[in-house]
């Protein structure tokens, strides 16, 4: 618990691309930072060997997603942890040297909990009782009133609803359905039955969720196992006019049987998230009329990324005193090395 | 908490116009009732002196929202409850001649406060992060992706937000709040302060909850003394970007006045009620920007109307038994007489 | 919403008695009432029909629990509301004409759900959890330590819980029970099975109640109808060990049937309430193992108290104003006359 | 995601002692350690270097808290986990060793919370509401009714509650307060102010902790830097009359000075922990009035023991398949070495 006191030989290096310091640390973070050390920021250009040599090497903490091969992390013989200020583990690591060296890989995706959240339980409840639709044809003049707007519209309280992972997004999102009382299953093969029990979940095989949910959270991230595991036969296996939000990564479903199952009838999406993005002009998702459209926006937001600086130096200041990380996540030897999701430029 | 048992002078006088027995009543509702003494329906055309005095005049329990002057209350000398199925107490009853004579007047209003609550939820969130306006962007082809399209998202996790009235509409949307950790105050002129703190809110001026709430919920019934009392100034207080969901009534704001200021940029509103229904088709709320349109359609779902007749029957059968009411909204002598809601035809 | 301004013809007539003044109300609580009219204290001894005639008979509220027969009534013309500054309803008023002329009739019970709540939580972790009498082991010297020490208890966690009566108190005790996600069954023949599903309880006959909760809390109030209903019979039918509150009152109890059961080792009680008090000297409940005993205290706090004069004010100020109460209980013409609590001279 | 099919060459090693195998693991749970290998059991005396060779030293996972110096983690060459059956980390294991290899340590702690806060909570109302000294009262002939009662009473409801550590137990406590709607502030040394206010608390020095809270939950562990650290000067600083609950271990207090605190009447306690256990039959802390004494029975439920081997088993499947724990506690390099707590026989 006693920090250590002689910082003259603490370094911490600050290399925040793609993103500029001042998106995600303030002023009180930056002094925060260099309490702890001799902070060194480096923001313009990649990390070359003989900038990392000067720069980085000495370092007990670096903050960024700078590459770091085992060549790097050898001549980094005072490194005490890893923060990525972006959501993701990307392959920019030698893990396996990290980990045997003790060395804390932390990234920073629970700031991204809340906002996806608050906008997946949105999307929800707009899919199940026509808000965007109905304001569609408010504006071409077709809207009907009353009861007779209503006709396929579906509450969620005491509402069955089903989740296809049940990992941080997940959890952020069970609170919000609390006061709705639903019924919620999960499926999530990474975790104990007794594990989705306890956050008050009924833990379910993937065809059961399908099968009996009317509105599904797919919050899953991808992996190099489960590529496009939702695909035609899934969703025809739900009930007809349920409703599917896709906030996590579009890789989990095959895009194509999704909007033909929009485009029947059968079930209702809203997304987050599309195999390109920007998605092209005249993409036929754009005008289906089961869909719900929402440019990458769910995360993003900047209230998100000034928590992005808060919690990376809070972790930084548990590190340099020699205590474990809390605030962001910290990586696990047995699964790191299974998440497939492509850098994003910006999320 | 005995049942009479002998029923044989007992009857129940059905006349639910406008709606149907069957959009109301299920068979299990109808046997229910049947159980207290003579079901007697009538659902044909309105309900003349003469049918009244054949059908209803000898009735304990009268559901429906049949006239009822002092001079049929008067020859309905066994009466015990008049049970509106409508969501509001109109000026078809003499309430002071009911009152005096202990007869229990009641309406179904708390089976809307569900479904109103989630839509007015819904709508927050769309406001908040922009749901709807994104999705029109899409199909329009100028969607902004990531941080570029949350330029004026807020989020409503510890958000300040205001209630305008504190009804059953407002403590139904106050638990699907509590996740979001917000700072709730609520202005409601019928309420002490202590009661509102009671609810977790804080209690404030009308000023006080337009200057320093970033969402506001308009869930005040129109009385004969608030019609239009949101004008001009009351949107001019709002902070820049501050968002309204008006689901109760129309009546309550100067429409004019409120579109005005959604055009202008400086507030969005979503509104589940309008002056006319159906709108006009060239009005100009159909195309501004910072609207959002719902057809009445926020409480009159069919899951709603198949509580109406639940709670009537429950209630039926407490007075039956001498027992007092309380799955309906029983009408209170202070307030029945300043509700000033026009009736509609079907909510 | 407009309160009368002109206050000169009204008054409020205050005779707390039992209570003092000052137990109950404090300096704002006093001015609030002298703003709302004249204030007439009458604090020493009884008040007679001429004291009565002078000080009480104009008016329009009448603060405390001084005999109230037609006669009175009758004189008090003026009169819109009863406002007993205790936690029952006695048979000193003529309810029937109270109801009749629109008379609105409180008492402070709200009060006291809080603090009894709480004592009766702390009263079933105790029985559950051997709190209480381990303590005394310690005292005796024969405490057994760890496991030993647990061998007849449970856990309230995902437990059985039921309840004998559902009203304020129960609603009260309901929440605290929430994050023990226990299973909750409640009997209470005044209210219709949907209310309590409304409350996320199951509703139950006695017996089933009994039979399969092993924690049962008894919140009945007494009634003309209920008078020892809890007899030899219903203590055999729960299961062995289970545990009973009793924080309402005795006379729903067979308090020597209890006490049998108790002494038999087949049900552990805690009780706040006895046939006298105070109990005598020798009576065997004082010395049995499986009792928690409690004088009465679980809602005779001073701090209860303080709330008393608060609410009574804030509904004197609402009637006022030509409002409904909401801080006290009405008194409802179906049950009033039901009530068979012997009035207690301080609780 | 995918378990090793090939099971041939994995090896579970189960050593409970001092704990029985059957006492924490039923049939299903032995059903399921068998699924993922050969089960190899010693219940029978100390595990020798040579039973190790034979019995151990292949095995992937051993469960149990044999001694593993470096010499026989090198022979235990595929192993990846060290699964406690107990509730602490003890000195028996070379961590250094095991974390460089990726070994993961676990204890079974979690099973321990909710029994753990459940009598906190219940010692917390008993010392606020005097529960068991009322019960006392009653057993000398001496007890005083109603308002007397309660002369020093107070509520936990909006009460001002601290925690002193706000690890796995706060945690479990802190749901359970919720309904009371507290003020909690919390002081731990090794979380991040944003941590503890994320958790609904007010981070705050254990000096604010002290000097603020009627109510005070000492739940921290013992560490090498903490013992004793709550004294008669910490003791002094709290408000008099206030309450103390010591659940974690008595290493943290010193015992003597909190006994004088409690014998001037200063403060309240309730512990269930002890310097020597049993505690010496003539020990003052037998006779104190102030004091509820509980002979360590808080967490040693047989309900929680069944869950020990719940655990287990789950986190053993987990590690089989390749995935991170997630049931039980995992040892972290940064504090592991820390801890102090001494072994106890059973708890």
């Amino acid at each position: 618990m006693t920090a250590s006191t002689n910082q003259t030989n603490k370094r911490i290096f600050l290399a925040p691309s793609p993103r500029r310091v001042s998106e995600i640390f303030d002023r009180d973070d930056l002094a925060r930072l260099s309490a702890l050390g001799e902070l060194v920021i480096h923001e313009d250009g990649p990390v070359s060997d003989t900038i990392f040599a000067m720069k980085a090497a000495d370092a007990e903490i670096i903050i960024g997603q700078i590459d770091l091969p085992q060549s790097r992390l050898d001549q980094a013989r005072n490194l005490r942890a890893i923060i990525n200020v972006e959501g993701n583990f990307l392959p920019n690591i030698d893990y396996e040297c990290a980990f045997r060296r003790g060395i804390r890989v932390l990234n920073v995706s629970p700031v991204f909990a809340e906002p996806v959240a608050e906008v997946a339980l949105g999307m929800a409840l707009d899919l199940a009782r026509g808000i965007t639709r109905s304001d569609r044809h408010f504006r071409q003049g077709v809207e009907k009133y009353g009861l007779e707007a209503n006709r396929d519209a579906y509450s969620l309280y005491r509402q069955h609803i089903g989740f296809i992972g049940m990992g941080d997004l997940g959890k952020a999102i069970l609170p919000l359905l609390t006061p709705f009382k639903a019924h919620v299953t999960a499926y999530d093969p990474w975790l104990p039955a007794a594990y989705i029990q306890s956050l008050g979940c009924e833990p379910a095989t993937l065809a059961t969720v399908l099968a009996t949910s009317r509105v599904v959270f797919v919050v899953a991230g991808v992996t190099s196992q489960n590529q496009g595991f939702l695909g035609a036969n899934e969703f025809a296996s739900m009930p007809a006019g349920a409703s599917m939000i896709l906030v996590s990564r579009a890789g989990v479903v095959d895009f194509d049987a999704m909007l033909d199952a929009i485009e029947s009838g059968h079930i209702r999406v809203a997304t987050d998230v599309f195999p390109q993005e920007p998605l092209s002009a005249n993409h036929r998702a754009r005008s289906l009329d089961g869909i719900l459209l929402s440019p990458h926006q769910a995360g993003a937001m900047s209230d998100a990324l000034s928590q992005i600086g808060k919690r990376a130096v809070a972790d930084a200041e548990l590190i340099s005193k020699g205590l474990p990380p809390i605030m962001c996540k910290v990586a696990q030897p047995e699964t790191v090395a299974m998440f497939r999701s492509k850098p994003i430029s910006k999320s």
